[in-house]
């Protein structure tokens, strides 16, 4: 008895491990790739070349990215719509942002976490980089409202700022817009969350669950992966049909050339309601959709349900963040204004 | 000359010595309490006895304070309007919050920080405890906008905060609206800001600089002290002329019996603007616009200068908030609502 039990025991530890290192190869045939356990090789994929992260640079952005003086009104941060205290977005449907206005295209904040690992920013996917993304939103009318030289002026009327600008970037610097984004966007590119998911890729045959392996491999031959797939799980730019969405006139439309970025999957949980006009609000409906709409199957309950328990493991862990406290306006700081 | 030199030294350390105590008795005598530097003390001054704090009500208390989900938007918090990085206030003039509704008394957020020092709270010193105070803005229409059973709805279909609870609480409490304000208070207690001052009260006399000791002499001499003293430099109901304000039709003009809340002065240079309407941007016409309405007289420029350099060492030293990552909703979840 003792015996069999342990000839069975081997058994099965050897075909799990030999499916376990079956379905690490299949994910990466299926471009599916982890986040690196290195610092070195994470720094390579998340470092901006022209402008790298330093701990000034990271501490200064997290405090731009947190004030919400860089709004017109004075009480719209970065961090308003993209909370990370919610996986990194607001849980509405369309962002509301300066005067209570709402997306005018009816878009669904995308979360920042990991957003540094998506190949196109914005839905519509017209910026490469955060650095350019960050300009948009604290512009943007509906959003954050604030023009180009208020921003600024707001920053360089508070001495403490200037000062932290000086000691990341040099005394000769020019504090102008660019600049203050591209800070911001040096902090945002340390949002990563590695998962269970990443461990497992990387080799930890154990960090998933029986279910959870099952349910990536059901992910990968449902074909989810040919949209979610390289680091992000998404990010990337797809062929989109507006007409097989739930949709109203004025709403986003995809590019000039019929595309949508896909989302990233990373954090899923956190991060309803889904697709681009955060029409969807629980998993189940937007996995059977999005088979239904892009890969043009009906997936069933069951293999919805293994999908499910697959992409719960894509939660990741955050990064500590210390809240920020920020340097007092002066008397010649631009009033708030939310007119 | 050697010789001299030492008698000269030690004859200014005896004067100066001399007159940080004489100083430090005359505050006393005026009605100056520094926060005490013993835990124990600062327990008994902070806690709620009938709800002490532990650390899992401060954490769930903390993470209730940042998540907007109590509001009816799902997009307002606490922590809009008293921001924990801004010293503890929105810098602006009157609140803006659901609809992007202004305060129709046209009543400035006060700071949260150190805000379980004060005797009254809410301008008119309605509620006197900050269980009571927590319950109103998460309610009020141009506030947070959140029907109390939306509020235990929304919680109660979390499972992890519903678990934070039973931790907090034990496993049979129930989960009403009062225990959610109640936890709010509990984390709120905790947000005491020691300073030089008080470090100056309790017996370090080199803590405040000779400018800083003159400051503190004229404050408590232009009589300033007789509103804003005990240990959070403010905090009780005062008598209010509102005609001696400017004023416009609607605005606040004090309680049933002409009182308003004196506000804190600590962390002063952090929560501009001033007054109970935030129309005062700036300390020298706050301090002179006082000394005139509330005082009767006039205050030099030079006995302004010596304030202000007084009322900067009122900046405190802020508790470390590791910012909270919030248990994600679930389909049982209440949907926000901007409407």
């Amino acid at each position: 008895m003792k015996n069999l039990s342990c000839v069975t025991c081997v058994c099965l530890i050897l075909s799990t491990g030999a499916f376990a290192n079956d379905l690490t190869k299949k994910a990466m045939d299926f471009g599916l790739k982890p986040i690196p356990t290195s610092q070195s090789e994470l720094n390579k994929l998340t470092n901006n070349a022209s402008n790298p992260a330093t701990k000034e640079k990271v501490q200064l952005g997290k405090e731009l990215y947190f004030d919400p003086r860089l709004s017109k009104s004075g009480i719209i941060s970065c961090n308003t719509c993209h909370n990370l205290a919610l996986g990194g977005v607001d849980g509405l449907s369309a962002a509301v942002g300066h005067k209570w206005k709402e997306n005018p295209h009816g878009l669904n904040s995308p979360t920042v976490y990991n957003s540094v690992l998506n190949k196109a920013q914005f839905w519509d996917g017209r910026d490469p980089h955060l650095e350019a993304q960050a300009q948009g939103p604290i512009q943007a009318d509906p959003e954050m409202a604030a023009p180009k030289d208020l921003v600024v002026k707001r920053i360089k009327s508070i001495p403490e700022y200037v000062k932290e600008f000086e000691n990341a970037y040099g005394k000769k610097t020019k504090i102008d817009f660019k600049l203050i984004a591209d800070t911001i966007a040096v902090f945002e590119r340390t949002l990563i969350t590695p998962s269970r998911y990443d461990e497992f890729l990387n080799g930890n045959k154990d960090a998933l669950s029986k279910e959870e392996k099952e349910g990536l491999n059901v992910f990968m031959d449902k074909g989810c992966v040919s949209c979610h797939n390289d680091i992000g799980l998404g990010g990337t730019m797809q062929s989109f049909d507006h007409k097989k969405y739930d949709f109203k006139s004025g709403d986003f439309k995809g590019n000039k050339d019929g595309l949508v970025k896909t989302p990233t999957l990373r954090n899923i949980v956190e991060t309803a309601p889904y697709f681009h006009n955060g029409n969807i609000w629980d998993l189940e409906t937007a996995v059977k959709q999005m088979g239904k709409i892009q890969l043009g199957q009906d997936i069933s309950d069951e293999d919805t349900n293994k999908i499910i328990t697959f992409l719960k493991a894509l939660t990741g862990k955050k990064p500590t963040i210390i809240y920020p406290q920020l340097p007092p306006s002066t008397s010649k700081t631009p009033k708030p204004n939310i007119k």
